[in-house]
C-alpha cells in the first residue's frame, strides 16, 4: 500500500494528551468565569459567506483571510469572534434581550506567515456587553473584574489590568491638531521603550511636528505616578477640548467603579500609551500584562466601541468587550515554563483485575464513576507489570489491583502512584472516594 | 453606508441563546461521560493538508468535502474525527500509551446538498480505543456501558444498543457464494421493513441468487428470540466456514460482557442486520435507537476495526469506537419536542440595585460568585419595572433588589421568579445559597 506521510500543517497547534488536559483545564477556567459573571454562551459558526465576513475587513485582515469557493458561494473562515457576534446580533436583534451579554470561545483563521509561536488556526475567549441604542459607562468597570476573577483562577497573581481611554489620545492629538498623524504618532509613541526618547523626537521632527507639539505629547506620555495622579496631571494639561474632556472624565469615572468591582490598586492601572488599534475601539480600551513576563504582550485586550453592526443594521449598537488569545497564550506560558503539563490521565483511578471473571471489578468502577470519580479498568489481558507501566507512563493517581484474595477478603490496596503509600481499605466506593477526593 | 444583509448560511447551525445553552448542557454531558470511563481528549485542527486527509477517500466523501488553495498549498477541512484520530496516532505512535482511549468533541463539515435536519457543519463527539497490535475483544463490551452511561446522563430510559458482528454477514455471504454481492444484498435487506419480504425476494433474484441463496439469507435475517436465543440460532445454521463461526464466537463474548459491564437487558440487543458501511468496521457493530423516536435513527454508532492509521503507517493499530453526530440528534430532539430550551440565562441570580452606590450589590455579586452561584448585576440605569422585565425575559431564576432599605436593615428580598414566591433574609451569600442551591 502506498502510504501518505502522516503530517499537521505547520501553524496549527495539535497538542500530546498530556499537554491538551492542561490547556482544556485552562479553557474551562475560563467559560467558568464568564458563566459566573452570567455571560451567555454563543457557537457561531467557523464558515460564513464571505460577503458577510468581509462587510468591514480590508488591509492586513483581508490579505490573510481562509476564503474559497464551494459550487457558485464565495465562502471564507472566521477571523476574529467579533464580526460574527455583529451579524449575530444584527441578525436576531428582535429575539435578544439586552444588554446582550454574551461569551465565545471558538477557534479563529488567519493565514499568517509561519513562524514560532504564530499559529494560523487559534482559540480566542471572547466577551461583550451589547447595549440597545446606550449602555452604560459601569459596564466599562465591570470588564477588568471579569479579567482579574480570570487571571487569578488560572493561578496568577502578579498581572495588570491596563486602563486608558481612546477619547483621551484623541483629545491630544487634536490638541496639537495632528488628528490625521494620530496613527503614525501612536506608532512611534508605542515604539519609545525599545528606542528611547531621543529617537522618538526625531521620527516626530521627521513627520514634520514642531517643538511645541512634540513637547506637548512628550509632557503627556511620560505622565507617571499612581492612577489617581495621573488622572489629576490629566486634568492639569490645559487642554480643553471636549473630545479630551470626555475621556478623562470617561476614565476617572471607570477607575472609581473598578475599585469597586473588588479589583485591588495592585491589579490595575491606569496607562496612557495603551491605544489598541484605531479605527474601532472609541472609548475604554484594555490589556493585561503578566508582570513577570512582560515579553509575552498583552494576554487579554479589548475596550469599548461606539457600534457593533454599523455594516449590517441601522440600530446603533454600542459595546464593551475583551478577548484571550488561548492558543498564543497557552504556547507562551508553555514555553517560559510558566505551566507544565503535569497530568497525563483523565481517570483518577484504574483498576487492575487480576480475574478471570470481570463481573466485581466493573461493579466497582461504575459505582466510583457514579461519585464522580474518573475511573478506568485496564482490560487488557497483560502481566500484572506491563499494567503497572501503563498507570505508571499515563501517570494515572491511583490504582487498585483486584484478584481473587481481595474478592474472597472484600479488602484491596489502594496504592498512590505518586507518593507510593499503599493503603489497605474495604472494598467499599465511599471509602476509596474519602482518600481520593482528599 | 452600504449594508450587508446578516446571514448565516444554509446548513450552518446557530442557536439562540436558549437553545445554546441546552446545546452545550447535552455537549458537557456526552465530554462527563467520557472522561468518567477514562478517555483522554483530543483537538486536532479544522484544516489539513488535502493529501493527508483525503489519503484513503474516495467516491461520495470526497465530492462532499472543502476543499481549497491557500497560497500553494492544497487544504481540506476534516470531515469526520477518524481521519485526523489515524493521523495523529500514527504521527505520535512513539508518544503515546497504547491502549490509547481519546475522545474528541468537535465540528466537521461536509457540503452535501442543502436540506432541512441535514448540517454542513456538524458536532461529532467520538470516543475510539486503539491497540498496539491487539486490542482484546473485552473493550468491544465497554463501548454499549458507555453509551449506556451516556443516554441516561441526557435523560433517557427507553434506548436500545444493536450489536452485531461483521464476521457473520460476511460468513453467511461466504456460505452462499456471494461474497461479491455483499453491498447490494445488505442494500436489500436494508429495505425489507419498507418493501416487504415478497419484494425483496424479487429483488434477490434480480440479483441473480438461486432459492436455495435466497431460502438462506431469508433464514437468516429471519431470526428472532432474545439475543441468547438469536446467538443459539445462528449456531444452528448449519453455516460452517471460520469467519462465520468467529464472528458468531465474538459476538457471544461481547454479549456476555456487555451484561457483565452492567448495562442492562433492555438497554441491548443483538440485530443481525445492523452492518455499518462496507469497507471499514471489520467486528463488532453498534447503532444505537431511542425505541419511541425510531425515524430519528441511530444516535450513537460505531464498531471494531482492524486497522486505523493503514494510510499512514505499516504499524497495525486496531480499535474500537463509537460517534454521535451532536448537532443532528440537538436538532431532531427539538423538532420532535422531546428535548425544551427552558433556560434562557446562565446567570442564577440577577442583582438590581437601586441606588447611586454600587458597593453592597457588587460586594454581594461576588461572595456569590465565590460560592459558585452564577450572579449578574443589572448595571443599567433603568426603571425598576424595566429591570424585572429583563430578569423575566431572561428567565433568571431569582432576583434580589438591593436599594437603601435593604443596606440598612442588612436584609434583602429573594423573589423566585419561576413561582413568584418572595423570602425575606439576611444579606449573607451562605443564606441565599441555602435557598438557591436547593
Amino acid at each position: 500500500m502506498e502510504r501518505v506521510e502522516p503530517r499537521t500543517l505547520a501553524g496549527f497547534m495539535e497538542l500530546l494528551p498530556n499537554e491538551q488536559i492542561l490547556f482544556n483545564q485552562m479553557k474551562e477556567k475560563i467559560e467558568n468565569t464568564y458563566k459566573k459573571f452570567g455571560f451567555l454562551p454563543l457557537d457561531t459558526p467557523v464558515i460564513e459567506l464571505a460577503e458577510v465576513l468581509l462587510a468591514k475587513a480590508g488591509g492586513e485582515t483581508e490579505k490573510q483571510i481562509y476564503r474559497f469557493q464551494k459550487g457558485d458561494t464565495d465562502l471564507a473562515l472566521r477571523f476574529d469572534l467579533t464580526v460574527p457576534l455583529a451579524k449575530y446580533v444584527a441578525k436576531n436583534y428582535g429575539n435578544l434581550s439586552f444588554p446582550f451579554r454574551r461569551y465565545q470561545i471558538g477557534k479563529v483563521y488567519r493565514g499568517e506567515r509561519a513562524q514560532k509561536g504564530r499559529y494560523r488556526e487559534f482559540y480566542q475567549c471572547d466577551i461583550d456587553i451589547i447595549g440597545d441604542g446606550e449602555l452604560e459607562l459601569i459596564n466599562d468597570a465591570e470588564i477588568p473584574a471579569v479579567i482579574y476573577t480570570m487571571f487569578r483562577e488560572l493561578g496568577f497573581e502578579d498581572f495588570t489590568v491596563k486602563i486608558n481611554n481612546r477619547r483621551i489620545l484623541n483629545g491630544l492629538f487634536e490638541s496639537v491638531e495632528q488628528k490625521e498623524n494620530s496613527v503614525e504618532i501612536l506608532r512611534i509613541i508605542d515604539k519609545i521603550e525599545k528606542i528611547g526618547k531621543e529617537e522618538v523626537i526625531e521620527e516626530f521632527k521627521k513627520l514634520g511636528l514642531k517643538d511645541g507639539q512634540i513637547k506637548n505629547i512628550l509632557d503627556f506620555i511620560e505622565i507617571e505616578g499612581t492612577s489617581d495622579e495621573k488622572i489629576e496631571k490629566l486634568e492639569g494639561l490645559g487642554i480643553t477640548n471636549p473630545t479630551y474632556m470626555q475621556g478623562v472624565e470617561e476614565l476617572k469615572t471607570v477607575i472609581k467603579n473598578v475599585r469597586l468591582f473588588g479589583v485591588p490598586e495592585a491589579n490595575f492601572t491606569v496607562d496612557l500609551t495603551i491605544a489598541r488599534g484605531l479605527d474601532y475601539y472609541t472609548g475604554t480600551v484594555y490589556e493585561t500584562f503578566l508582570n513577570k513576563y512582560r515579553e509575552i504582550g498583552s494576554v487579554c485586550s479589548g475596550g469599548r466601541y461606539e457600534n457593533l453592526a454599523e455594516y449590517y443594521t441601522e440600530k446603533s449598537l454600542p459595546g464593551v468587550g475583551v478577548s484571550i488569545g488561548l492558543t498564543r497564550l497557552f504556547y507562551k506560558l508553555n514555553e517560559l515554563q510558566i505551566i507544565k503539563a503535569n497530568r497525563k490521565s483523565i481517570a483518577d483511578i484504574l483498576i487492575i483485575p487480576m480475574l478471570e471473571n470481570l463481573e466485581e471489578p466493573i461493579k466497582l468502577a461504575t459505582k466510583l464513576r457514579n461519585e464522580g470519580i474518573n475511573t478506568e479498568i485496564y482490560l487488557n489481558d497483560k502481566k500484572l507489570k506491563a499494567k503497572f507501566k501503563y498507570a505508571d507512563k499515563l501517570e494515572i493517581p491511583y490504582v487498585i489491583v483486584i484478584g481473587e484474595d481481595e474478592i474472597k477478603s472484600n479488602e484491596i490496596t489502594l496504592k498512590n502512584m505518586l507518593t507510593g503509600n499503599e493503603e489497605k481499605i474495604p472494598m467499599d466506593e465511599k471509602a476509596i472516594v474519602n482518600i481520593v477526593k482528599k
